[in-house]
């Protein structure tokens, strides 16, 4: 697969052609491109997660986040010369059988117009590529519609996301 | 922390001492211990998970899955010198923030005595002192409660547990 992909036409979501060229989206006056390179700006990431309200984190602690997982999904708005840095999802992994999706976050000024959705669908395909069986993630109440849509089912067959806090 | 482990008593679960010696367990004959040691007997793993009827993985996918653990926990029993797996969990990480506990298994004779606990505790006590603040798991229904017992809240603040299904 090239290092830069376009983003696939909103037409054909079973799967995203390695082989296509760039292309221009739709009400885009530029092109969305996707990347797996990890080598980014951690700075210019901080101010897409500040942009959607996240608490900071330490730089040092992100890069090794991003260094000890499994894949790395970014969204790049295009135009020109000019690239910008407007989503972001990552996924540990076992590289065998669990993959789970962690910080999937896209710009508020690029939200609601099916990006979140294609930032996932090419996560995904990243990961059945990989011959990953069961992708799981953790999701806020008010997204959980939004990873259905998508194919994700919550609590299915009973099981419970669960998390650990400290006793004191 | 010394490459075995003696079980902690129950009287202290606080933390696990890695300068403990063994001890011997109540009801036992013998000698619980922890290992963090990867270089087990897939085959002797394998039974393991049969006992309590898991479905069968294939072996050379169950090697890379613990290779790319952050941490993986077996539980032996010891009695001179045999020495038999019945327990283990291993997690996944980004090796900052997050990590997802995954595979916990005891094997059926040695259920009901409270050594799931110590195995989830050793668990649990790894992955704080590798300065993890995020440890998630996916529980099934019959066992929430057990989690809940060592600290582990379902569905905290709303978040759901999402697992992805291909579409065919």
């Amino acid at each position: 697969m090239g290092f830069w992909k376009n983003l696939f036409s909103g037409t054909d979501t079973s799967a995203f052609d390695p082989n296509s060229k760039f292309r221009p989206v739709p009400n885009y006056d530029g092109e969305i491109l996707f990347s797996t390179d990890r080598n980014l700006d951690l700075y210019e990431l901080e101010e897409l997660c500040d942009a959607v309200g996240w608490s900071r984190r330490p730089i040092r602690k992100v890069r090794i986040a991003i260094e000890h997982s499994f894949i790395v999904v970014t969204m790049w708005y295009q135009k020109g010369q000019f690239k910008r840095l407007i989503g972001f999802a990552r996924a540990t992994s076992d590289h065998a059988f669990n993959a789970t999706v962690w910080d999937v976050v896209v710009h508020p000024e690029f939200q609601g117009k099916g990006l979140g959705k294609e930032l996932m669908r090419e996560v995904i395909h990243l990961l059945r590529k990989e011959d990953i069986s069961n992708i799981s993630l953790f999701a806020d109440g008010h997204v959980v519609t939004f990873y259905q849509q998508l194919g994700f089912s919550p609590d299915p067959e009973g099981i419970k996301g669960m998390f650990w806090y400290p006793p004191y």
